[in-house]
């Protein structure tokens, strides 16, 4: 990736109209570490949006400064929440020392994308928005598709200067932690937790908390035998919680900065409370009571199924596992637990109903969990904007009797599987930057629009021509409806490369063990989950169990998740369930080809290598999606022998 | 495996009644090295079976030995070929030094499987009984399943003690070849002909010798640019050959018993003529004339054919690959060139037709190639003996105008890809040994029957209790017929995991690059060979053509690999083409039961270490025997919606 400085990104400060007002003098007020960040990044800012270099100064007054230009951060209340003003040619923004921060980079964003509203009190929607990244020591990343870890190499720790640009990027949207290492926690990593690494974990948790980031790390629940000797892990055991105590006094000496620790606890193989017959709030609890003296946080997750389905089984359902673990737990863990929920019952596939979890814990703290690696969307050769989802996510009503029961009323923040890795441009695909970025955004303010977001990074990424903001919001507006329509239909989901999870295998998980069959035969398809079926749709409060339970309410891009129905169903338009599969996957397939005539369009607009980098992503993307749209489609025309209506070629 | 040693398997030598008659002296006469290594062979075994040290002497006369106990091996003409005579209570072994081994081995054979005739003149049916080995340097071996290499580590050449515990092996059952790297020549392969590996290679070649084996290895074709710092690899490159043969010259200096290459040139990405706009034979060409002084060959496969085929396009079929490429080409390799020939156009599906490429060559050197290693039977979990299959291709009529025209008569020997790995039972299943013994039994008499190699099979491993004879032979001799009954229908092949080639994926392969597919749909399955379809029954001579063109006269073990047919096409039993799916499937998995029986039957018969160590894998069997019936026959439930006859339980 020629050309390309990884610490740019949408940090790329140009030259800008109209920002020279007040960047005379920059005038700081308190001593908190982020507060000095937020004048040097202001300082950058301007320098490279003026070509002068403000006067730094700090004290109790302004008025010495070089007037009218003068901004004024200032350390007040307010912990991440700040304000600004512009009022008598003085810019002040105010705020805790990390809201300072956060108004900094608000003021920058502001000025480089031409929005001159300087007046605004901001807090962040919630307090806790996470990353969590899939990286091995060994350097690898699970289901990563931007290159090795920058954060682990050869079993070491890496501290250097992608540390740094690593937490300003996150910070500059309003990310405020980062789990490093993988939830699956194997090999050297479990002894993450030891001296071997503590120090290094310092230097980088340091680093991080200079932009507002905790540091989190992955945790293994079997610790007590993997590294501690014992011969148990079992919660309850004495020696167990006296081993974690002195862990936990331990780590947080060495590493007074970290934020807690994530775990995947008795899921996909991984150890946890179940090996002992305790249940995961006596797990939870227990590591929480450990961490507790530290303000420490235990963020557990809740993807716990049976992985060793037998196909033939048609009770089992995999969708509602979560629920049926934790919703009875609802009230039994402790404050300083968080149940990490995934977005829907399975896993991160395209179209998926939200989590009636969401709707069960009354008395449970909770995050959502989302998905910017894009695992099962394309894996950052393919475009897909995944803001409008979890839009559509965060508005979700539960109905969980509350008067404000969205989802976004319900969670204490949010936290996305990453999509970074060390490429040049930190996400393999240059736009796939705008889901990370996006996430951040979303994160910080539930009440922004997708649109609005993706305004904001193309502006920041690619400046403010016109043409540039208006096809590339084109295209990463409609990508997620394209990547669904090429793809498994109707939230069927799973027709994916088993393993990979790239490209389509229409039976590649029919006959396994995970619990994901869409058990087509030639006249019908879908797995009835009502409650003549396995009774999924009610874990959803009324009235959302009734209204999926019946197909001629349930919304219709989740019609064979919740129903099984004969090919000739018909749909609200009119089509039959097999003439809109072969549409919609026509149509997907079209509307990817545009991706590229609207990037053509942009040919000299945009820096030559980006241009060509992304060019070349949508041509795999295309021909994907040309894959996609004939493996599906002749998939059903094989079996149900039922012919497309407008004669096009299937094989 | 507790209790194995792996010098033991089927030379596990035991006391045995009436082998003392000629084990007094032992009398040689011949000084060569193969010839020493008989002598001490047999007075081990003859140590081992009559508990006595037989004296060995060295010299003109027996007359003055321990008579009447003697056994004279005497060096004559004949190569690899010996004879074998009782008269005046002395034995005699004759041959040349090679052959007097190979009579030794057949002396201890007989003894071992009380078999009295000892009056016997044997020479090898072929000249060359190879293993091919696709073991990496690293220490892994490309679709290996019993541990890892013994030939390397850490990409260093290996040779230890196991090297000449293998060689004894091979030379016990008649094998005189062995290429030890894979023939996808990667990483620090393409070395191994250099000064870093020719020391040890050496060593390695002189312990083989000791034991008549010659040691081959794989060639990387793109050599020169590798290795040799030149700018291409053309064949008819002056400066290309001059490098070839001064690295000739070197490499058989420093290994003077190297027998050659093997060599996958323009095959599943691998370099090769192709590239320079040279054809096979002039790649093969070159090679063959820098090795003609040394006396080596090059063994040049014919697995070529386009690994990234369109699976939209109906027109190209793989199977015509190899004919395709190398008919056209009879008659312009050099001398020292062999041909390896996969036994089927496809890749060692557990049925597939004989290559037709057997009957095109008339003036040229070919080999039979077979694959003793699993791969897509069952990858030694599942008891399948391959020989009565390799059986039935040697006795294949070419029809190719000769009088003799059996694929025995055409070839000039057999390669097994080889099954061996560090296991201490050498196979991993322990069954599976009899595939190796097996192998190198009827390349060195390919009059044998299978039965009767069986037999020897197990008096050598198990020793000739009667129960134990007669239940392992009949699970062996049925073991082939099981796995094709409970796996692919008809000929049709394929529907294994994808990459993994390991259980039922009935569509694993269907839209994929590899030009394996069976385009079923809800009324019919198969590829059309015949002349309406992709025309290849017209590789085969007549009347073979016509006989699989009509699908009245083909065998119906093949039916669907040449025709296209609908599910209720009627066999000859009577029984549509469906039902007989399901039948078989349902008679594969209760043959795979069966297996369980049998062996249970000897418990207490055979050495309890190797009773438990079988049964499990034989559990194993039946467990995927049984996930394949139920995918196969509900994968076609699913999509003909016919009935099984029988009501029998699909999904």
């Amino acid at each position: 990736m020629e050309g390309l400085e990884y610490s740019r990104a949408w940090l790329a400060y140009r030259k800008t109209e109209g920002v020279g007002d007040f960047a005379g003098s920059i005038v700081c007020r308190g001593g908190g570490v982020q507060l000095k960040t937020a004048a040097t990044e202001l300082k950058a800012a301007f320098e490279a949006m003026t070509g002068r270099t403000p006067e730094t100064m700090e004290g109790e007054d302004e008025r010495g400064a070089d007037r009218p230009c003068v901004l004024l951060i200032e350390e007040a209340s307010g912990g991440e929440g700040y304000r600004m003003e512009l009022k008598d040619g003085v810019m002040t923004v105010s705020g805790g020392s990390c809201g300072v921060l956060y108004g900094a980079f608000a003021l920058i964003r502001k000025l480089a994308c031409g929005d001159t509203d300087f007046n605004e009190a901001k807090a962040p929607s919630k307090p806790l928005r996470m990353l969590n990244h899939w990286d091995n020591l060994d350097g690898s990343i699970e289901r990563g598709y931007s290159g090795a870890s920058f954060f682990f190499r050869d079993n070491k720790v890496v501290v250097n200067e992608r540390t740094e640009a690593y937490a300003r990027l996150l910070a500059s949207c309003g990310i405020n932690g980062a789990a490093i290492n993988n939830v699956n926690v194997k090999g050297a990593a479990s002894r993450l937790i030891t001296s071997e690494y503590l120090g290094r974990l310092r230097e980088m948790s340091e680093i991080f908390w200079r932009w507002g980031i905790r540091l989190y790390l992955s945790l293994d629940f079997a610790a007590p035998l993997s590294i501690g000797g014992l011969g148990t892990a079992d919660p309850l055991d004495e020696a167990v919680r006296a081993w974690w105590k002195d862990k936990m006094a331990e780590v947080f000496s060495a590493v007074p900065r970290l934020g807690g620790f994530v775990v995947k606890a008795d899921s996909e193989g991984r150890p946890g409370p179940f090996s002992y017959g305790r249940s995961h709030a006596e797990g939870a609890n227990m590591l929480a009571e450990a961490v507790r003296p530290y303000g420490g946080l235990i963020i557990w997750r809740c993807f716990v199924y049976n992985c060793r389905q037998d196909w033939r089984d048609t009770k089992t359902d995999r969708a509602r596992a979560a629920c049926d673990s934790f919703a009875p737990l609802d009230g039994s863990f402790a404050d300083n637990v968080y149940l990490q929920i995934k977005n829907g019952p399975m896993d991160f596939q395209v179209r998926e109903p939200v989590s009636p979890l969401f709707g069960k814990l009354r008395r449970t703290k909770c995050l959502l969990e989302v998905q910017i690696a894009q695992e099962y969307t394309g894996q950052q050769r393919h475009v897909c904007y995944l803001i409008p989802q979890f839009k559509e996510i965060l508005s979700f009503r539960t109905f969980n009797g509350s008067e404000r029961d969205a989802v976004a009323d319900v969670i204490g923040g949010m936290a996305a599987v990453s999509n970074t890795g060390s490429d040049c441009n930190w996400t393999g695909h240059d736009l796939a930057a705008a889901n990370l970025y996006g996430f951040g955004r979303l994160a910080f303010d539930n009440a922004l629009s997708a649109e609005d977001i993706a305004g904001e990074w193309i502006a920041l990424t690619y400046g403010r021509g016109e043409k540039v903001i208006r096809n590339i919001r084109k295209m990463l507006m409609n990508s997620h409806a394209a990547y669904e329509k090429y793809t498994a239909p109707l939230g069927i989901g799973w027709m994916c490369a088993p393993g990979t999870h790239y490209g389509p295998s229409p039976e590649g998980y029919e006959y396994d063990r995970w619990g994901t069959y869409h058990r087509a035969d030639h006249l019908a398809i879908g797995v009835d989950r009502t409650p003549a079926g396995t009774g999924y749709t009610e874990q959803y409060n009324p009235p959302l169990n009734a209204i999926y339970a019946d197909r001629e309410t349930c919304p219709e891009e989740l019609l064979l998740f919740f129903h099984r129905l004969p090919y000739t169903y018909r749909l609200k338009s009119g089509k039959t369930l097999i003439q809109h599969i072969y549409d919609a996957h026509f149509e997907g397939a079209g509307e990817a080809a545009e991706l590229i005539r609207l990037w053509k369009e942009l040919e000299g607009e945009v820096e030559p290598g980006a241009y060509l980098r992304v060019l070349e992503r949508l041509n795999e993307q295309l021909q994907s999606a040309e894959e996609w749209r004939d493996v599906i489609n002749s998939y059903f025309w094989r079996k149900t022998m039922i012919p497309d209506e407008k004669g096009r070629k299937l094989y």
